[in-house]
């Protein structure tokens, strides 16, 4: 299995204390030695760090790390290769543009028969059930749409179920952003929680890091983290139901069930 | 204007050395500080950075030039903003996926009229006209070719035709690649020299740098590098022709008009 990590945020925020957490896991407080990938959301743009080593060891990680990108949208994954090769095409998130938007998606779990599923227009570049569920929801959301639809609500009740159908094929937690919306789906695990003022302190649960949020923000901020099991200590994480949705936009739910 | 390296080879092979010369370019010896990009194949996969600053300023790019990542195919881009505001999303290498590879693409030079010109399935994430040349370079060859050509020449010549026709809107230096295969179109300025065995030194014209190849490689390795002007002083750069199309595979070239 992997680990997901997202933000969605109401002004452009710095991930690296989470990315920080979730690294650890990557080979050292975790099993996900087979490769992590991160997609910042800049504007429109998008900007993916991909490497098929463990994150613990990853040079392109330590950059990160080092390296201050605000977004108002991230996803991240760190995996365990049960489905496909180790190797960069295999690398979540994978990314393919649809209407003008650049469209990110990460998946964690296992979905057996995925691949028999048909594809139009889009098609995998790797080897992985998880590309090839990405491949079918975009041909699916485009046919419906061949251009963006006007309502949110519709965009958000189509991907939910298409999530739904999906997921009948097995474990499908992931998380899948258009550039302004971050819609999460959760079959097993996926825990979130949102900050804002007043902000406090918060310390990593997989390495000795704490950070006080006070100091780092502003009193309109509003920044939401997703992550497959709670990255800090002592602070109010959700956890999703199984076969829930929960969709984020500016940091703040806008759509659940 | 802007600057474009390419590199093709029949081995994976590390572009640091001619990427060290082309980011003086980005804001020390050249005037190209709008942002710069590299896309990186190995093997379907393709790895890619941007940043909007100049390339002599940016972390991103001290990272690539101290990260040894090995490569049949690569092309870089350093931006000189004449069309689409400095940001991320107008940063080249553009990539989309089309026949389940993922394509990338570079462009120097100005094209009036060609966001004119209707997109049908690939449309810009960003404001450039070069991306919209890229999407409706992608559009033609979906629409010819809904499944991969069986011919390697079928493509070839398409792609050198799409690029004569968009080559009337003005300048058009650019460079794509499908992994395998990487396509140059020249309208103005673009210079290519194949190295292989024996193997000599080479020093950059931008900075203070000379390496050995014949210590970096092997007798079979075949490495043709390409770039909007020479990088290298006392080798034997071949400049295209104007109007001319150089399609490279395993370094060595597979077609040319």
């Amino acid at each position: 299995m992997c680990e997901l990590l997202g933000m969605n945020c109401n002004v452009p925020t710095d991930i690296r204390f989470s990315f920080s957490g979730l690294l650890e896991r990557g080979g050292r407080t975790g099993e996900h030695r087979d490769g992590w990938g991160i997609a910042f959301y800049e504007g429109r743009g998008c900007r993916t760090f991909h490497d098929p080593l463990a994150s613990c060891d990853s040079e392109i990680a330590q950059l990160v790390r080092s390296h201050s990108v605000k977004s108002l949208n991230v996803i991240c994954h760190i995996r365990k290769a049960t489905n496909g090769r180790v190797c960069l095409a295999n690398t979540h998130p994978f990314t393919r543009e649809l209407w003008g938007r650049a469209w990110a998606f990460a998946h964690n779990g296992r979905l057996r028969g995925i691949k028999k599923w048909p594809l139009v227009f889009y098609h995998p570049i790797g080897t992985t059930d998880s590309e090839h569920a990405f491949c079918w929801m975009l041909d699916q959301i485009r046919k419906a749409h061949p251009t963006a639809p006007r309502s949110d609500a519709v965009l958000r009740r189509l991907i939910g179920e298409l999530a739904d159908e999906i997921s009948q094929l097995g474990i499908f937690n992931m998380m899948l952003c258009d550039a302004d919306t971050l819609y999460c789906h959760c079959s097993t695990h996926l825990s979130w929680l949102t900050r804002r003022a007043p902000f406090g302190e918060a310390s990593l649960i997989d390495t000795e890091l704490t950070v006080d949020f006070a100091a780092e923000t502003t009193p309109d901020d509003v920044v939401t983290v997703i992550a497959t099991h709670p990255l800090t200590r002592h602070e109010p994480w959700e956890k999703m139901d199984p076969a829930g949705c929960v969709v984020f936009r500016d940091g703040l739910v806008v759509g659940q069930r």
